[in-house]
């Protein structure tokens, strides 16, 4: 396993909308991409663009959303997780499983459309930490 | 102004030796630089490169260090900031006055020996932000 780039920053968020107008107005964002749901993980995505990676605002999807308790201890939002690219994500399972670091649920198709898994921050000094297997076009 | 760079995302710890056995194994980093003091923002800090990024490692320094609360709330560390790039920070200090957003102490001189300050994440979307400027060299 090598450290791959970093994808994205997860940010957690009452609102898209509102955190959509603070990365256009206060940090000078000009290419929002459309929110979309994502029910597999129940949350509401938007990507932000910045010229070297991602920002994805996330927003409680259902009343079984993972993100409704960061959102009751951190009410305005704030940073969630941090996702990094591998080029196999079946690799990175086998080498996760090996090392004794706690997985998060099966592998599942992510906010990008390749598979992913998470680690539990507990294991990874307090970071949840989203593992995504590489988009085939930036191979 | 317009969104730069993701310079780095700072993540705290009650340990960067032990951070940084954690990237090297768990996470594959290669390269991680060396620790330094910097006594003006109360952390010891230690850089650890990914291919598009730079993870922060940052540990307390002092009994001042602005960390020490961070780390009462989350003892295993986590994530702390996210630094983005400008061109100029006296222009981009002008915009955030100018926005009404809270900027935390005077513009100082940060990890990557460029000016820096700090945006409070009450106005952030619950978010720490740092504001960096560009080293002179990727312009």
């Amino acid at each position: 396993m090598k450290l791959g780039r970093l994808n994205h920053v997860g940010v957690a968020t009452p609102s898209i909308d509102r955190s959509v107008a603070l990365y256009r107005d206060k940090m000078g964002a000009t290419t929002v991409h459309d929110p979309f749901d994502l029910p597999a993980q129940g949350v509401r995505v938007c990507f932000v663009d910045a010229p070297n990676m991602q920002v994805e605002l996330i927003e409680p999807l259902g009343e079984g959303s993972p993100i409704l308790k960061f959102l009751e201890r951190n009410p305005e939002g704030g940073q969630h997780h941090l996702c990094f690219e591998v080029d196999d994500i079946d690799e990175a399972r086998a080498f996760y499983d090996s090392k004794g670091v706690r997985i998060l649920g099966p592998t599942r198709i992510g906010a990008h459309g390749t598979p992913i898994f998470f680690l539990h921050p507990k294991d990874m000094g307090g970071v949840l930490t989203e593992i995504m297997e590489s988009p085939r076009q930036a191979h």
